[in-house]
């Protein structure tokens, strides 16, 4: 070790020093990112909790948290084949108890099969376990009416969110009026924003129409596109589909006419289809883009270039049509993280390729599965239905995903005291019923909206008999809000 | 939705467009990455395994990759208790069954408690779970012989390479010559290269001494700093330490020298601790910068900013001394990311607090955690003594990590060669051993080395009947290499 030349220590008598890293000095764009649905109304909610067990009187004995889609904290049950599964994989003695049907130690045996060692704790390919991907491809072409996908066009990820930073992060590019520019849904899912102002790239909003239900409407892509040009390059357009936070399910027609103007525009599109098990409502179905594509022939199906997202949550992506080359640098980024979880691997192995009938588990494992999506229909309509009754309040039917995202009138008193606060009117809103009656929803603002409308964003998971209490609790708050201020 | 209007499918008939994303479009910052842990020479490995799978005939029946610590893969046995635990949380019907230890049962319990709905399935804190947060304090607090550790200042990540990539994307700043700089070891663990390229940061390169055990100099330190401050505006300081590909453990004093030269010259300090566990050398000693900095005593103790990784590998990292205002903002960025997953957070608690003497799982696991350590201290002494044996080859010792970074000798019509065919001369080394003997292993440009040098880096990992005959086989292909290109 050398010598600490003389002089050297001056810093350490002039008393304290700035720190290196400083609200001033740090990356700026991380500084403008902003997450809504865990922001400070969650924050407030931690802290609720704790004044709680802590035996402080509140007007509620518990904090609801409809803030965030957490099914299993919301009491749904965990499927029991996919738990029996993991258990063999991550502790394969129990391939030898009698406690487990033999679907799920053949399904476990295969998965070990393809690890490194034959273990969970391995590390695997940074695109993910090749027969899971091949899997998943399986998956795709049955959910696609056999338009064939290719295995090697699909990476597998640390939960969408992953997939669709690392095909972003691809995309951004440009100084000035050269900055990449991706058009997102208003209202958008808040990773969306986030990633752009952490990647300095342009945020391009269209609205998504409230009036019809939230549906798509290439006039509004084309309005917000032209008007991108004027400062930036637009170069990809972002597809919520159903929709977090409005719940809507596209048509058909909606997704050709959006894949027409991606082609004429030239945009990389984005199809975040997360929600593609979750859809309710009669008269809903869901289309995936990748089909749609396929089936509008070439030019569309051989040029358009796509990436599909989708999640359990450990999620994957699969690419159409991206250059080689940067289908290359992609998996590139991949492998600089090693690789996604084995556990998540493994879950998504079991949810894209679900016991067959002539299987042990089929019958228990469909009989969950269905359960689970009836009682979610159910209360997207008992939602709907609340809500709707109740002046003041007005929410779009839930055709899928997991949550209601109910607008609200304000009245111009609580604007003016929530201006006064240095809030956004549905924070302030959101906030206060969150003091009063324990409930976190998140407010629309964190979302976007169009200016003046006020909303907020609650899930549709809380159990049954808990929900419907939960819904009038909220009617009846909105109403008491409104007489405060009026 | 709107009707298409005119004249706007032109591109359609114009034939064949281009893609939006191309290697000439594309972020240069992405293309710039560089990973050569799994780069050229794992693809053509992976391409290797498929011919020997169809058959095709090689001088080789297996392809052993020694090119990556990926000790499950290698056949190291995974430890009974962490597999029992993670078992009864992921399947909690097995908590009624009798072939669990006790002490298992209840810590699965305890980890079930502190989850969302008791379900592994439910999303954590983005920081983490609380109570496994506060383990991972006590176990640091023991570890640092009773100095303290603030829960509130530890993060739980998505393995060390998230942690590490999320602290590098906070001190991101500046254009031109502000651009920051970021001093890591060379050679390094190429993800610090890969997220700096990613991040735009310049990468200034301080190098280990290999004559001297690839100790780290602070008068080399000094060079590189002051070298780079002519281009650029150096922030942080990186060590990998037990160091990864070097080996090296670092002395106390030396740890002293370097945390002296970060607070007189402002930098940022990060250090990466993944190894702590992995020491072998006799008179080496793990000595975390932690410790050594609050035995320091003040100023050092309450200023110098620290940032220290661990990982198990789903990782953690601790922050000390830095601003509330920053740490705000890096859990603000974590949450974007809803949360690591589970089963590993799961994982890490078992591992920072392990059984304790009056557990009954306590014999087992201490047993098979000495003989994992003790077969490693063996394989490390094993590889040094058979490359030291070999004329051309020159290896320090393997005081810690799981790596061998020997020092090659390579005749100069190898590299004449290796130069016509556009391959760094360790790399054309590399690729020959793999196509001859089936052995991967990474060149040392991968890593980076001082000019003119060259090394391979190989785990340390395979089985002991296994590593012998491998280290032999190598030898014996660099004196037949050498012989060839003489
Ligand atoms: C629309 C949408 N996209 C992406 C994600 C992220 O998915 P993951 O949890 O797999 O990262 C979510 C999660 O809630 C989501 O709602
Ligand atoms: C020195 C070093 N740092 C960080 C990491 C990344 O750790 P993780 O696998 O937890 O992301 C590794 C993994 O090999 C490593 O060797």
């Amino acid at each position: 070790m050398a010598a600490r030349p003389g002089g050297h220590n001056l810093a350490v008598m002039n008393g304290p020093k700035e720190k290196v890293l400083t609200l001033d000095t740090m990356n700026a764009c991380v500084k403008r990112v902003e997450y809504a649905v865990r922001g400070p109304i969650v924050l407030r909610a931690l802290e609720l909790e704790q004044e709680l067990r802590q035996g402080v009187k509140k007007p509620f004995t518990e904090v609801i948290r409809a803030n965030i889609g957490d099914a299993h904290a919301m009491g749904q049950k965990p499927i029991t084949f996919l738990r029996q599964v993991l258990a063999l994989c991550v502790h394969p003695d129990l391939l030898n108890s009698p406690d487990f049907p033999e679907d799920a130690k053949r399904r476990a045996e295969s998965i070990l099969q393809a690890c490194g060692g034959h273990s969970l704790g391995a590390y695997s390919n940074s695109s993910g376990i090749q027969p899971i991907r091949e899997h998943v491809a399986q998956y795709i072409q049955r959910r696609d009416g056999g338009i064939p996908a290719d295995p090697n066009n699909i990476f597998l990820s640390t939960g969408a969110s992953d997939a669709i930073v690392t095909v972003l992060k691809l995309l951004v590019a440009g100084e000035g009026r050269c900055r990449t520019g991706v058009l997102i849904p208003i209202p958008q899912y808040p990773l969306y924003s986030a990633a752009l102002a952490e990647l300095n790239a342009v945020q391009v909003d269209y609205y998504l129409d409230e009036d019809r239900a939230w549906a798509l409407d290439v006039a509004e892509l084309r309005r917000a596109l032209c008007q991108a040009r004027g400062h930036c390059r637009p170069r990809a357009l972002c597809i919520i589909n159903p929709g977090n936070p409005t719940g809507q399910v596209q048509t058909r027609e909606c997704i050709e006419a959006v894949i027409r103007f991606a082609f004429e525009e030239q945009l990389f599109l984005m199809a975040d289809e997360v929600y593609q098990d979750n859809v309710y409502a009669e008269g809903s179905q869901f289309h995936s883009f990748k089909k749609v594509l396929m089936e509008m022939g070439p030019p569309y199906s051989t040029q358009q270039e796509l990436a599909s997202f989708h999640s359990i949550s450990k999620g994957y992506v699969e690419v159409v049509n991206m250059d080689p080359a940067v289908q290359q640098q992609m998996q590139k980024m991949m492998s600089v993280r090693l690789c996604p979880p084995l556990p998540g691997q493994a879950v998504l192995d079991m949810v894209v390729s679900p016991p067959e009938p002539s299987d042990p588990s089929f019958t228990q494992f469909q009989a969950e599965k269905q359960a689970v999506l009836a009682d979610l229909a159910a209360k997207a309509k008992l939602t709907e239905k609340v809500f709707n009754a109740v002046p003041g309040i007005r929410c779009n039917p839930v055709q899928g995903a997991m949550y209601s995202f109910p607008r609200i009138e304000l009245p111009p008193r609580a604007i003016q005291r929530a201006k006064e606060l240095g809030l956004a009117p549905d924070m302030f809103f959101c906030l206060r019923l969150l003091e009063e009656t324990g409930i976190c929803v998140v407010p629309g603002s964190g979302f976007g909206q169009r200016e003046g409308t006020y909303h907020f964003r609650m899930t549709i998971l809380p159990a049954a008999e808990k929900l419907r209490p939960l819904l009038e609790k909220l009617s009846q708050f909105h109403a008491k809000f409104t007489r405060e201020y009026s």
